[in-house]
């Protein structure tokens, strides 16, 4: 940590990175620790990277930041936010090769490690959490701007507080940040009680598909091309859909197969931690944790189904009833 | 406050109550308290009381409790809690009508302060997050038995973390009780991730009859018998399905109708906040508050929602367009 100081002190000009595709930790941590240089340090020049695209949902995280600016300056530091893999920056690899030193900073537990330094804690919640620490540890201060952006990556990362990885330390930095003078209410109703007409459409869409397998402990739902188009749903619309399938008390893997482009199929697998649908989504082409993993794929989606639950199957822990139970 | 300690330290036979039909936070804040007494203070006896019916879903916070102890003592001081008014207890009114003192420990605005001493607190999310402040402020200690059960009551009364009665304390609380060891994820996967396949069938169904009116100011949802006979679903499984509703942005209020018997309708009523749906519900033989409500109905499913609708219209902003959208 001291190392991260001395390294933030001696830099003149820093260029701050995350992962393509952002969601709010991204984004946040990026522009959390951009003002906390800014805010602690006098004549530090900072400037925030991200190969897009960027959800409309993030809309009021960009308001009043700069991101990707031209010309590039001569950086003397970078700083790599929630990224396990540097190649998760995407094109901006581009601008992070001349830049002689890399700070990698990440909660993922599959991070590699791959900075000058590396401050990777599996056990936060979120980029943002672990910002807030270190920000802590280090003695320097906070403003209600940076504040408001630490509290959004984190509890859209912990949806709103609710997932395993929430631990008594995302509760307590939730507490600090709280102080600081925000309307954290306006956050949750942006992020957790804003849903569209489409969103609602294709929950139901989904929900009407759903399945289940061998005596549903894997469940799958799906959405077909049509749903988008008869509504004006977005894939940005069914995050959060396939929570549904692995709350049922039963489920030990839950899917949603979701047709975005005609036959073109993105599938996002999740688990109660008993099976690891990282495996599962490797063997398919894709990735992700033992809980969290997703894969493409091209053809038709009764086809996708099949091939998945065929693969699915064989780790699941058979009982003595083999029945395959699908209403 | 000193006044509550005083009245603990004199008694010598503690009865607690709560209300009919209990929640979460009336159970918990009831066992905490009792186990708080107990814990700090030697020699007093402390019964629980409650006029049920109590879900099942509640009966991991029983199980190492006694509750409803028969005979009753000489009790000589009451305590009641998350009860706006008195006759929230039912028929315990017939033990407490016998004793001479009682405190009123509540987080409900409606409070109608029917205490000899009274402890209310409407900033706080739930009573257990008050009767935690009220520990911590009478320097009383706690353990991992009490921990756990006030942690219950804030994340269900919050419905963990996402209600906008989520303050900065709720935050500060859950981060001081989840120091002591329990395990929160168990508590967590309990009451959010334990969904049985009859309410996710309740909820396709819900939501296959889902019905914006006034450019989807108004949001129904409907559940008819035949969903309750097809499925193992019960009434409690239908908890939480109004909210979908309300959490459409152009949503101010929504509703469901749950045909639990034959001709037997369960109306809740959901509002941003812009119409006070408590006036609503009384005008149809119900109540509640301004943002939660519900009555009863007798009749045919389509006809109190005729009923409902007509009466809610006037209460929603006209704007330019009077179409009536309805998908």
């Amino acid at each position: 940590m001291d190392s991260f100081l001395d390294k933030i002190k001696s830099a003149k000009k820093i260029a701050i990175f995350s992962h393509i595709s952002p969601d709010a930790d991204a984004l946040c941590s990026s522009f959390a620790l951009k003002n906390i240089i800014k805010f602690n340090f006098e004549n530090k020049f900072v400037d925030v990277f991200n190969d897009g695209p960027i959800g409309q949902l993030y809309d009021q995280i960009l308001k009043d930041e700069v991101i990707n600016p031209k010309p590039y300056n001569n950086y003397d530091l970078a700083i790599v936010l929630d990224c396990p893999t540097l190649n998760r920056i995407g094109k901006c690899e581009e601008i992070i090769k001349d830049i002689p030193t890399v700070i990698n900073v990440d909660h993922h537990e599959t991070n590699n490690k791959f900075g000058d330094t590396n401050i990777v804690s599996p056990i936060s919640s979120s980029t943002c959490e672990l910002v807030y620490y270190m920000t802590k540890g280090l003695g320097l201060k906070l403003n209600s701007t940076i504040a408001k952006q630490l509290y959004q990556g984190i509890i859209t990362d912990t949806h709103c507080f609710s997932t395993f990885s929430t631990t008594n330390l995302t509760y307590q930095a939730a507490a600090d940040l709280t102080k600081f003078k925000f309307d954290n209410n306006a956050i949750k109703k942006h992020y957790f009680k804003n849903n569209s007409l489409g969103k609602i459409k294709l929950l139901t869409t989904a929900l009407s598909y759903l399945k289940l397998y061998k005596n549903a402990k894997l469940i799958t739902m799906k959405i077909p091309y049509k749903a988008f188009e008869e509504t004006n749903a977005t894939f940005d619309d069914t995050l959060g859909i396939v929570d549904n399938g692995i709350s049922i008390g039963e489920a030990e893997v839950s899917a949603i197969l979701i047709e975005s482009e005609q036959n073109k199929i993105h599938i996002s697998l999740r688990s109660k931690g008993n099976v690891n649908v990282g495996e599962i989504a490797k063997k398919l082409g894709g990735g992700g944790g033992a809980s969290v993993a997703a894969y493409q794929a091209k053809g038709d989606l009764k086809d996708i189904e099949k091939q998945l639950v065929t693969t699915v199957f064989p780790y699941l822990n058979e009982d003595k009833e083999k029945e395959e139970i699908i209403f």
